[in-house]
């Protein structure tokens, strides 16, 4: 699609000139590495999980990023009440539902934030997203014990149903919006062998989400993006730790150029 | 011992290909670097400590390793509803005494943890270990003051006391359950210059504890891979940022043949 | 300056030396990091938080360092209850106040801390370091909006206000008592695309305050020290993930002959 790869590079250029603030409450294991990745790619990010601050914070940020790994509820509280704030000021949401099937606190957590929130895009593997509509599906951990393919359709009607922009990923990603249906094929198998790749593609989405205003192809040209950039690490790594290290190299060095000619988004 | 090399070979091979789930509650500090160990070891981590989620995700679990350097008290209530809930279950416990020793909020809470769930494995520092059987024993924030040796005499007696494996990591590893004793020599000095390397052998022990249902062969077969890693890293790396990355490579790429060979473990 | 360069050797020489151990109460983003870098400089770090441990904790510590990013109101109550005990005990404290001038809550809690604990030094980028003087200095999330120049006069009379040591670190770093004026001006681009090498130069700062009695020379010594790390690894990688790690690697490489050679200290 000559469309989307033209949008993929124009997304990275105005991302790097406009350093957006990206507000994230997100879980403890993977707050270094994705405030890494997000300074990597050339946005700013903030992290601020106390209820009496996060409202003044999210007011000032291009995008508001919410993630339930290493959940309590205190936290789901900040978090409703930033996405709240953030929804009034018309600031882009995007939400990760991490292990969202595997416990009930996980589950119930995200189906409340996406009920009391305007939630613009919500990523997950294929297990954690089917489990926001069947509360029979279940998910080992953190891992998906479906395929993406499975997913589809249930991602369609769920997409419809919840009024927002769906992206479930794994070797092949899927966007949907109800209608709209974007495939993109970058990444590389390592990744699943670091730990918050998919935490680290969500706040990729949330920074192209406050630059493009349109969230199925600021989700598309994100995961394009990052896809790359695993693809440019696994070309110089053959491990999960010096792996992970080039990957944010690589969120760094590829050049919007680069992206225009790398991304492999697919429109059905 | 050609028993305990063959032990090492079949166990590595065994993780590799089943996977295991390892439930972790743990420390801000090595939360990501952990998590990451464990998927390049072969395992699936997944971090979770909210009261309400803990016994649901450890039903799960292979292992429950549970870590208490930078404790609260409300973590110490989920790290002993989710070892309850464990030990009913069978499932394998690990714990880490951080800091036992330093503090009285420690030093009473491993020993509450050890008094209320059924713990099959204790890794620490010689004063970690210690100071479980003597309130006296110092331990220099979280670092020992004592040698392996020192505390040899004292492990024996307290293993068999608490009816646990004790392992004790230094220079040389101490491993046992009160009549046993194995020794493992692997390791590197640059080991103790990066944080959580400690809490990383602990969650070495969760993952062949999963898959190997003799506390005391699991426990002396993980700190000989997670040694032999060391060394592997230290002859790429000189200094303790690289060292830590290369360590990680280490755990993705030794084969279980490797460690048949490089691994150095002796039966007293 | 001759005076502050031999300093600086010395400086280094006594820490690799008397490893003192640094107690951190500090943000959840950084805390792997900051320990990796204490330990490969040559300190011994614990991090702790509990309110009823870390009176016990701070009183074996040569410096405590406080740190206000990812902060909730209980973690306050903590680090001030930290730093009265390490007032008390003489052991000195280093205040960084991460995203004050962002949200009341992190300015109101870094002046409190500054009130309530006796604070040896704070560090901070500029926007920080004026919205303790002026209610209405803004911070974009924990980005400076201002330059270390614009900081500078307001700097000394707060200084003095507040009878402490201020660190506004930048391309160039300021460092006044109210009458010493230091500037450093050690440092690499790619330090502001790794997340939280501010909070890192404050623990650096940490550590020198353990083994060097003058706050002035203490902080500015460890500016010296932390920016020429920066720049070893700025030779050695061009982004920032492999920065990173090279800057760990540097900590730990660099002598204290190479630093006296290499520090860029200046007193006005």
């Amino acid at each position: 699609m000559g469309g989307l790869s033209d949008r993929a590079v124009r997304n990275l250029s105005i991302l790097r000139e406009k350093r957006p603030l990206i507000h994230n409450i997100t879980n403890f294991v993977v707050m270094n590495y994705t405030a890494n990745a997000l300074l990597a790619m050339g946005a700013s990010p903030v992290m601020a999980h106390a209820e009496n601050e996060v409202e003044e914070m999210v007011s000032f940020a291009g995008a508001l990023v919410l993630n339930i790994g290493t959940l309590t509820e205190d936290w789901v509280d900040s978090m409703i009440k930033a996405g709240k704030k953030a929804s009034e000021l018309g600031i882009p949401v995007v939400l990760d539902p991490v292990g969202s099937g595997a416990t009930s606190l996980r589950t119930n957590s995200a189906k409340k934030i996406t009920e009391e929130t305007d939630v613009s895009v919500i990523r997950g593997n294929a297990s954690e997203i089917l489990s926001l509509r069947n509360a029979q599906s279940k998910t080992k951990g953190v891992d998906s014990i479906h395929t993406v393919e499975e997913a589809a359709e249930s991602a369609k009607i769920l997409a419809n149903e919840l009024g927002t922009t769906l992206a479930i990923t794994g070797p092949t990603d899927l966007i949907t919006d109800g209608s709209r249906v974007i495939e993109v094929s970058n990444g590389h198998p390592l990744m699943r062998y670091v730990t918050g790749t998919g935490c680290t593609a969500t706040v990729t989405i949330g920074a192209f989400l406050a630059i493009d205003d349109d969230p199925v192809t600021a989700t598309a040209t994100a995961l394009a993006f990052f896809g790359l950039a695993g693809e440019v690490a696994g070309e110089r790594a053959s491990a999960p730790g010096s792996f992970m290290i080039e990957l944010l190299d690589a969120l760094y060095t590829i050049t919007p150029e680069r992206l225009g000619i790398g991304c492999k988004i697919r429109e059905d």
